[in-house]
């Protein structure tokens, strides 16, 4: 391992006033401050992400997090997206792919309200965070229009956001974020480019990278498919400076993913480890409208994971809500976003972990060097 | 890293009757014999892919590498695959969307011969390949049949395999493998999956070879965006006893690869070095009929990479050939394979290299834990 690893974990931790340079990725949708403030107390950052939260939940979660931090940094999670228009006929003829669906559900396809789901980070959100200066926030999908980002810096907070090539972190860089998430294509949820929309080209882990560290000077951050100690250890050789981990914290027992969504990673997970044939995990639009990495399903089969006429992201969450509530009800993922990443290693098959526990496992990998 | 990596990587390395745990990956149609030599000859374990090779082409290097590996080991690949029944609609729909490309080159459609292109290892072959008995014979898609494998292993022939999931890894070791080559989606060429056909839950390397490397209790031999030491390192940490490098060598003054495909190689590298959008790379079943990994080109563009009507592998071969000379001929890559993994930060942009400076490089990661 090169003698500068060391010199890099300890300039990234300084950069997020944490002990580790461990980030636990933020999973919108299967937890929020708990899971954030636990991590925060091992040592690592807690993130909470705050796209998938109404105003008023945002501030309870904020007020909770500054509350009990005890003065440890956390990190706050906001998309960058650019809001499409809706498409009145796009959105009729996706309701009309899903059809069937609501019909073997009782649901009233008229009663299905339209909507985003989705905010990206904007002028009344900043109004709203200010108050709480958060030590980091990661942003997804880009970065937020400059007078927006001039006010996150202005409050003092340090600003990573993701890559998924070369090109966008360079870009990234450009704009002065402090350090770079590199997204491999193993990591779950939401891909994170804005430069390029071909997700079939996206790179691995281990081609991303270690040319997104050869081409920056500021720190790099590795996400994808890093779930433990060894997990570090490889991303470190790579030229990380640090790691997101997320789906390794999914099934913590601070952690709040829902019971369908817990119970298909159990599975998933013993599938693989004991080599009978598993679902794997794809790319998928169905349920944002932009790709994300979840455990295939019903939906995805059915109606195509990403060849299929879903509205532009985020503007497809709104038409499976219901779908998936009435499934969910009956036990059933069919139509739920089961996000994660592909590497299952980590996940606790019997009995539970806690957000401690994984965040000591993964630093483990800093010191292997 | 683990204090047991030195036994890992000596293990494969006295498995393989090599100084180096270091395979470099057969590249059919970028690579002979001449390749294959000098990495033997850097204590690696060159290999000769024999797939598109005709029998008296095969004989003709395997004299060559008898000849000239002064006792040391070397590597003959062949693919597994259960050859397709002819589908004639579906060949002549292909020809049918490639009519107005064999127009505008002036090639005469019915001129254009059908056949496969590809031999998977056969009774016939195991014949001709006897009297040289390879130190070491790799499949890719699977294994053969039983009494085929009986008779390599009765030659003394180590034999690994690919594995693209934990169920593949397994099936090959009660199979009997030596070895197991664990090939993650970053890996150039085509995928070596054989019980599965879903390419898009493929995984990346960082997901895949912890998963595989837990399973089974033969050495993993990593795959798949490994290009330098840092990657060697890496790999070691994530579990694996040794590497197999493709891309690293595609350069190479030893190496064959078309000038249209080293060009774009060259163009490729120095677009993602700089910062420039990269044409990526993509899986595409347009030059064979099987996924396999090259860089966007117009065929795949216009085409569609993987969402085309092309004939099942290796049956595609052929329709697309003479396009493929015809546009080389003029200096163009529009319709060739040109086959690379995603990590290019190993390739020459200027000047050369060679297979030796290469295996040392990788070697280099050996000691870094």
């Amino acid at each position: 391992m090169s003698p500068n690893v060391e010199t890099r974990t300890q300039r990234l931790a300084t950069l997020l006033g944490t002990e580790l340079p461990i980030i636990q990725a933020p999973m919108a949708g299967s937890q929020g401050s708990a899971l954030a403030l636990a991590v925060c107390a091992a040592g690592g950052l807690g993130s909470l992400p705050a796209a998938a939260l109404m105003p008023e939940a945002l501030r309870a979660e904020l007020t909770v997090l500054r509350a009990q931090s005890e003065g440890r940094p956390w990190n706050l999670n906001f998309f960058a997206h650019q809001p499409p228009a809706p498409d009145v006929a796009r959105e009729a003829a996706w309701r009309q792919s899903l059809a069937p669906y609501y019909a073997a559900y009782g649901i009233d396809p008229t009663q299905v309200p339209a909507g985003a789901g989705r905010s990206p980070f904007s002028a009344a959100l900043a109004d709203l965070v200010e108050e709480f200066r958060p030590p980091v926030v990661s942003f997804h999908f880009g970065l937020p229009a400059p007078e927006l980002l001039a006010r996150v810096r202005g409050w003092g907070s340090k600003v990573l956001s993701s890559a998924t090539s070369v090109e966008e972190a360079l870009w990234l860089e450009r704009q002065g974020v402090d350090a770079v998430i590199a997204q491999g294509l193993e990591a779950g949820g939401h891909r994170g480019h804005f430069l390029w929309r071909d997700v079939s080209t996206q790179m691995g882990t281990f081609a991303l990278l270690p040319q997104i560290a050869g081409a920056v000077r500021i720190p790099v951050i590795a996400a994808g498919g890093i779930v433990d100690a060894q997990g570090v250890a490889a991303a470190l050789a790579l030229g990380a400076s640090g790691v997101q981990a997320g789906t390794a914290y999914l099934l913590c027992s601070e952690a709040s993913p829902s019971p369908v969504h817990r119970a298909a990673l159990i599975a998933e997970a013993t599938r693989i480890r004991t080599g009978q044939p598993a679902s794997g995990t794809t790319l998928t639009t169905l349920f944002t409208g932009g790709a994300a990495r979840g455990l295939v399903n019903r939906a995805m089969r059915e109606l195509g994971p990403l060849d299929n006429a879903a509205p532009a992201f985020p503007l497809a969450t709104a038409a499976i809500a219901p779908l998936r509530a009435a499934a969910e009800k009956v036990g059933l993922g069919d139509f739920s976003p089961l996000w994660c990443g592909q590497n299952l290693s980590a996940l606790p098959v019997n009995g539970s972990i806690s957000a401690a526990e994984v965040t000591r496992a993964l630093a483990q990998g800093l010191a292997a060097g």
